[in-house]
């Protein structure tokens, strides 16, 4: 079975993506493990490494622990990471005595071994350098994230006649799940990083939206139990109450982030013009958008629009909030770039990013929405997820 | 909200847990910061550190990023891990040169940076301390995995009536996944370390059990999509294939492991011969498991009767083999002990392990069963996943 699954001319332009990144953060060389990294640079998940030096002359090369199976170029099984170093120089490749490893990601004993394995003098972060390729994304890669936007629409035109009175949160959930589940959402909710633990997404109704999790998420939620205290909590929906949907959308390997407001009888006063803020920002950001502009700019405007409608204290929470309003999906959820005020990031055309401005209003619950965009180089930044925008009201 | 959701008592009991596989360690003191320790220590997932002395005078210290409702004893506010030095002194409690953390788990630059925010001259790995404490389960751990057993059980008995004709591996999985979660079943399946990824567990039907995965688990599956190449694939289930399941059994935030064979037609031969041996081989084993006997004991006991009945080739894989036959369960899915050819473990009252003797058969599929036991301080094991083990032909 052929480890590589991009095309050459795919797989040329991501490693090229990652040298020009390795070679702006001056690493001469790397070793790459960590699940998500491995996928963007061969379109599959293994167990093992790659070699990627700087220099063009030398070729990636693919140590392979499991599965036994696979092969092709420059593809070389090994049993342990020790074996790297005499593999590598059977190949006349020569090791730098400064090695890229994803520092963030792997943990401490993990690095310390790679370094001695490759007889490094000294390990640098290449994190950040995957992060930086990876957050601008190949045409091949939107042709992914644009099938998942549209299953994911699929997914949440079903929702209004999943809803049952008397169901709790949960139960509807659940009913999302496997509605998402039967159109090929693969579940795997894939996070950079090891704290941000959540289970297909996340379904809030009423005062839960305003129970502070953990985690760095947009929004909350008890949870159903203290070991993963997100999300719904076994609230039985009732009329006056919103019900904030954000699931799932990984149904390529590359994730879109969807939210809508559902309820189960029309919301009124200050929860409905706390919805359509929302849209007006996401219009109004997807507006703004376009390569050269900076992050925090779109944040700030978020940010002043909740304040000129006098809703700031509501915005991205009420008891705790979020500190950002948007930020960079693909493989993983939370990429780069993260819209925030103090990011010094500047919009490129192949970013795309979830713009989620959302208020938890008491009383009523969560309102507003969440769609994932894509900056082109020129005109508006593009809808990738294009469920209708309004409150839905559920179907009984 | 009371950070705190264990009873003083099994608090108590814990931390003098930790404090001992410390001192035997000489970890003099450690910051833990990873969520199934947090959540071990403490009743529940938060976003923070603890800090712990093996000194039983000095009182551990929970900071707290988030959520922001957490309060009790001993708990402090923090906005990041440099404030922890400050708090420490200000509570009158010095920190030693040397500072444990859980190196095999935490990123090594996040390792460094709690290093420098401790002041910490050097740092050494605690993670094998809390897999020590944490493998020898108290009786409140017990009670909640024997809770997660029965739900467990409740959901497989409703298995045979999801199944429908026609069905994939995929469809037959949803609806499991549906009945479990309906049952209460968290679905967040936790890993120690970063490198394994399965999502709600493994539907193999013919074949496809034979397709090997990247991953460390018994059995493999080619998946549905290379991003996540473990498990189902789409495989239609028809009369003559077995299908093994093995699904999540985390309802209460400690898992149970079980694993049945169905058939949508009764299997006969070898595929017959080894799963009825795969029964024989748990009945042995929990038969031998008690306090003293090495865990490579019952490993070789398990290949020994699998080479008795030439299934040898067969057994825990086939074009691929798994290196284990059993592994400790509770709030991940490979806790210690591990049941391995060269594991030094020896078996302690309070121990809970999955056994799961598993055979591939080419051309039918994956047979055997898996069960989570309780190695008690007398008797024979005791299964806490209890359902039917013969193979169970769906109903229709």
């Amino acid at each position: 079975m052929q480890l590589l699954l991009l095309s050459p001319d795919e797989f040329n332009l991501r490693i090229a993506k990652v040298r020009e990144a390795m070679t702006a953060a001056g690493i001469e060389a790397a070793v790459v493990q960590t699940n998500a990294n491995l996928y963007y640079l061969t379109g599959r998940v293994f167990c093992g490494y790659i070699y990627i030096s700087a220099d063009t002359a030398v070729d990636p090369v693919f140590f392979v622990k499991r599965p036994v199976v696979l092969h092709g170029d420059n593809v070389v099984r090994i049993h342990k990471p020790e074996n790297i170093a005499s593999e590598l120089a059977r190949a006349g490749i020569h090791i730098p005595g400064a090695i890229g490893l994803e520092l963030s990601l792997v943990p401490y004993s993990m690095a310390l071994r790679m370094q001695a394995a490759l007889g490094a003098s000294s390990i640098t972060d290449v994190s950040g350098a995957l992060m930086a390729a990876r957050a601008v994304k190949t045409p091949h890669e939107l042709s992914l994230l644009r099938v998942s936007g549209a299953k994911h629409d699929a997914v949440y035109r079903k929702i209004p006649r999943l809803f049952r009175p008397g169901m709790s949160d949960i139960e509807l959930q659940v009913e999302i799940e496997r509605v998402a589940r039967l159109e090929g959402c693969l579940g795997q909710f894939r996070v950079n990083g090891q704290d941000m633990e959540i289970f297909m997404g996340n379904v809030l109704a009423g005062e839960n939206a305003d129970a502070p999790s953990p985690y760095d998420f947009a929004m909350g939620g008890a949870g159903l139990d203290p070991s993963l205290p997100v999300g719904a909590d076994g609230t039985i929906v009732r009329p006056g109450m919103s019900v904030m949907i954000d699931m799932n959308g990984n149904f390529t390997g590359y994730m879109t982030d969807m939210t809508r407001t559902f309820a189960p009888a029309p919301l009124e006063g200050r929860a409905l013009d706390a919805h359509k803020l929302s849209v007006d920002i996401c219009r109004e950001l997807a507006r703004m958008g376009r390569p050269g502009i900076a992050a925090a700019d779109l944040y700030n405007r978020a940010v002043a629009m909740a304040e000129e409608a006098g809703l700031a204290e509501f915005f991205m929470g009420h008891r705790q909030h979020a500190g950002f309003v948007s930020h960079g999906v693909g493989i993983e959820i939370n990429e780069l770039p993260v819209i925030a005020p103090r990011s010094k990031a500047i919009l490129e055309a192949g970013n795309v990013i979830a713009l989620e401005p959302k208020f938890v209003i008491p009383g009523i619950g969560a309102v507003g929405v969440e769609n994932t965009y894509v900056v082109n180089t020129s005109g508006d930044m593009e809808a990738i997820t294009r469920s209708p925008q309004e409150i839905i009201i559920f179907e009984e």
